[in-house]
């Protein structure tokens, strides 16, 4: 095998993101067991992103508006406004922090630049996504952005199409077995698994039908250089 | 002149879109003059808008989440939750109408299809986007999609880049003067501008600062073909 080409997931893998929402979601909790006590907020919140997604898809703005939703539902409607605009101040905040990257991402990106082609393939909101690769000062090291509505084998082909890469010439690195790893090896291309310290319930994958060969795991971003090495 | 590449606009060039903001928007001035009677709620939620386009960017979900946050300062945040909760209901039925085509639009397309690259070039929310495409029934007539989050002379210019289309080869068919138009002719390509029913404030172009050649004004799609042979 001779890779060519190295994909990177961005949240989670480049630079934190779930914590955040984990962040928020705290707040949220607090917030809302003033109004009402004993709910169990989390999975509201949850079943309430899960409802959304196929009308609002990944990101920010979407959990911004499934908090609100929430927020009046489990009220019965009876929460203030004011802490209504708390909410949509979450929001903001959340767009607007600067990116922080993981340990170990700048050195690894440089380094591997020099020796493959590094794409950026991430999914979420354009906007939010575009605006957090431009904070990370990391866009030169790649050699183009893809931002996906979705990470499946569909749409991961559609890229690999758009841009002559052969399966077996591409690696993929990220943190979700779901959307990094999976698809991917059904393509006949190679993943690189580095686990987050926070999962998002909805990128859970069970144990039984990963695929057995085809992907490693490592635990820090700075032995991606070391795999690769192994593989060629 | 060989045009090779002809790229169209999505939203009032394709489909019909800035017609729905202003029907919710009407909604929105109702439902407020309620709660503040003789308040400027068309300016009021313009300029909340702008305030938000850096961190939101466009589309549907951030149009929504500037209408809540125009209702809760508009009326000191007496708004009851109930009137919130009908806002997030407008912004839902924004996103799964299902897309109406522009007259001629798909007889147009599927003549030019025969004789030129077509590209969608479309600017806004990516879920939301490719939600509209898939429903329109017309993503087989393109040869690739862009969804970009921002339509100026740079990121035209990595449009053209990424996929080798020269400048000189390249026509852009648009509604908007100032995304569709200027940019282009600046690059060096094409425009042929489609004015729509209503224009998005945001989208104005004062005549002035037009571009003097570099591009054409019709009324309708169906004569984008009589413009391209035109110019050959």
């Amino acid at each position: 095998m001779a890779v060519l080409v190295v994909g990177f997931d961005g949240d989670d893998t480049l630079w934190h993101s779930e914590t955040r929402f984990h962040v928020t979601q705290a707040e949220f909790r607090e917030l809302l067991a003033r109004h009402a006590p004993g709910a169990d907020i989390d999975t509201r919140l949850a079943e309430m992103e899960m409802k959304n997604l196929a009308i609002y898809g990944y990101g920010v703005k979407s959990f911004t508006l499934s908090m609100l939703e929430t927020a009046i539902e489990l009220t019965k409607s009876s929460i203030p406004a004011t802490d209504l605009e708390v909410i949509l101040g979450w929001g903001k905040r959340m767009l607007m922090e600067p990116t922080e990257l993981l340990d170990g991402v700048e050195e690894t990106l440089r380094e591997l630049s020099g020796r493959y082609d590094l794409l950026l393939i991430t999914k979420g909101d354009l906007f939010d996504q575009e605006s957090k690769l431009a904070r990370s000062g990391l866009g030169e090291l790649f050699l183009g952005v893809e931002i996906l509505s979705e990470k499946n084998a569909e749409t991961y082909r559609g890229v690999l199409t758009r841009r002559g890469i052969k399966p077996q010439d591409f690696v993929m690195v990220g943190n979700s077995l779901r959307s990094d790893v999976v698809p991917v090896v059904e393509l006949g291309g190679h993943a690189i698994h580095i686990p987050y310290a926070v999962t998002w319930h909805h990128e859970h994958v069970p144990e039984e039908s990963l695929p057995r060969v085809g992907w490693d795991r490592i635990e820090a971003i700075a032995e991606v250089q070391t795999v690769l090495e192994r593989m060629e």
